[in-house]
């Protein structure tokens, strides 16, 4: 594939950046991810502005505008043609003197292909461990993921594909994707605090609230391993159903009845801004 | 100067790494940083320690042994001849195929130019603010700076240098230092927990404990502002007294009598291990 580094466009295996740059120094970087279908980019305008807020947050100076980035963009898909795929935006925090101080970015965009998780994936859902934590700086997407790949051990010690994250007894968050939960009276709750601002969560709660009841409030540890369903969202997986948290198995311990009806007006809604048949 | 990545040696500003790296995807890498004075590196052997531990913790596997780095890092510093320095080594988690999960590491050694803290400064101290939080995996030396980094903009607008963390009112470290205080009769303080094992440090807790009162322990965040000294310890600034903490005024607002005969000491310390006139 082609990415973009800096003004060139050149195959992202012989892609490179100094190795004085912030982001191997010290982990500073600010990135998004959105996907691609039909070689056509889903919700950009919304990862752009969470991305320019992500990047302004980081006390970075971006060093291309929303438009210079949209057609960059544009561009990469046109060149790489990969149907269904994602793109990654990185500004980092530039070549820095003192390896400290932030610095004029660097930029770096990359294109990869993305399988959804299957049907069969959809139905079983996933089994989730939990852990006390907090992300720093919850609303900014930065390249920090220390906590969650060093997880990663513990999680498949433990049989399972992902971490949901708590503090003081208050669910926040995975490493990469939201919570949502079903109550046993139907509602659709997210947290609402300390989490990041995911699209797919934005558009369910933006688009989904005339045909359900969307919530967003604080959610107990405890309380949501007796929800009738629970579930994930973001950008790489859509919406995947949660089977166990913990060695609790969540509602039926598979993909429920709300989960379902989410998840197909989620692709509708996806096909409808494609201009696609629903 | 001369850097090393991955077998080869090279002109650091020609030395680049690439953008599928997993320090540039998820800021994931082990470092450590060591000091050389008259072309020797001072305390090695504690550094490679705390190093690899750092390596281990972090799930990475080290593609070189340690008597390999050393031998690296001698042919290095023959090599840049920059007889007062400052080494960094990070393994980082390599060019992992789905950008998260570790894979064989990337290793990235680099040389600096070095200035320890004038007498002046040393004089005078720095003024620090504080912040609740806590460092994750404080015990592992990861490039995660995302909070440091982030507070700079704080820091400066407050004419302070630095940050002074805590947490539930216990006092742990600086972003890249640790803290001691000097108490009213004397003792030598520095918290017990949820720190880094800094060097320096270890090198006080070691060595000055047979001329003065040394203690690890717990440090409220109020306590540390009755102190009649502060100082910060760390490889880049030996000992730097904090002459204010937030507004308030740390002892007599300088360099304090224990704080300059531990650094007396320190110095010593130094010129023994390597065998220079006390």
């Amino acid at each position: 594939m082609i990415a973009f580094v800096n003004g060139d466009f050149l195959p992202d295996d012989q892609a490179s950046i100094g190795i004085g740059d912030l982001s191997v120094q010290r982990g500073y970087a600010a990135f998004d991810f959105f996907r691609i279908r039909n070689n056509r980019p889903l919700f950009l305008d919304d990862y752009l502005s969470r991305f320019f807020n992500s990047v302004a947050t980081m006390h970075l100076q971006p060093t291309q505008s929303r438009e210079d980035l949209k057609e960059i963009i544009y561009a990469l898909i046109a060149q790489n043609n990969a149907e269904t795929s994602g793109m990654r935006l990185i500004f980092t925090g530039g070549y820095s003197p003192d390896s400290y101080q932030p610095v004029k970015p660097n930029l770096i965009i990359t294109q990869h292909l993305l399988n959804l998780p299957s049907a069969e994936k959809f139905d079983t859902g996933i089994k989730v461990i939990t852990k006390e934590y907090q992300r720093d700086l919850p609303t900014v997407k930065s390249i920090n993921y220390l906590m969650g790949i060093w997880l990663q051990e513990e999680i498949s010690a433990r049989k399972a594909e992902d971490v949901l994250y708590y503090k003081n007894g208050i669910v926040s968050e995975f490493p990469r994707a939201n919570v949502f939960m079903v109550t046993r009276d139907n509602k659709v709750v997210t947290p609402s605090e300390n989490v990041l601002r995911g699209i797919t969560r934005k558009k369910l709660l933006e688009w989904m609230s005339k045909d359900f009841e969307m919530e967003e409030r604080n959610i107990g540890i405890e309380e949501i391993k007796e929800a009738a369903e629970v579930f994930m969202t973001s950008t790489t997986k859509r919406i995947l159903a949660i089977s166990h948290i913990d060695d609790i198995v969540i509602g039926d311990g598979k993909a429920g009845p709300m989960t379902r009806k989410l998840s197909d007006a989620f692709v509708r809604l996806e096909n409808q801004v494609l201009g696609l048949p629903a």
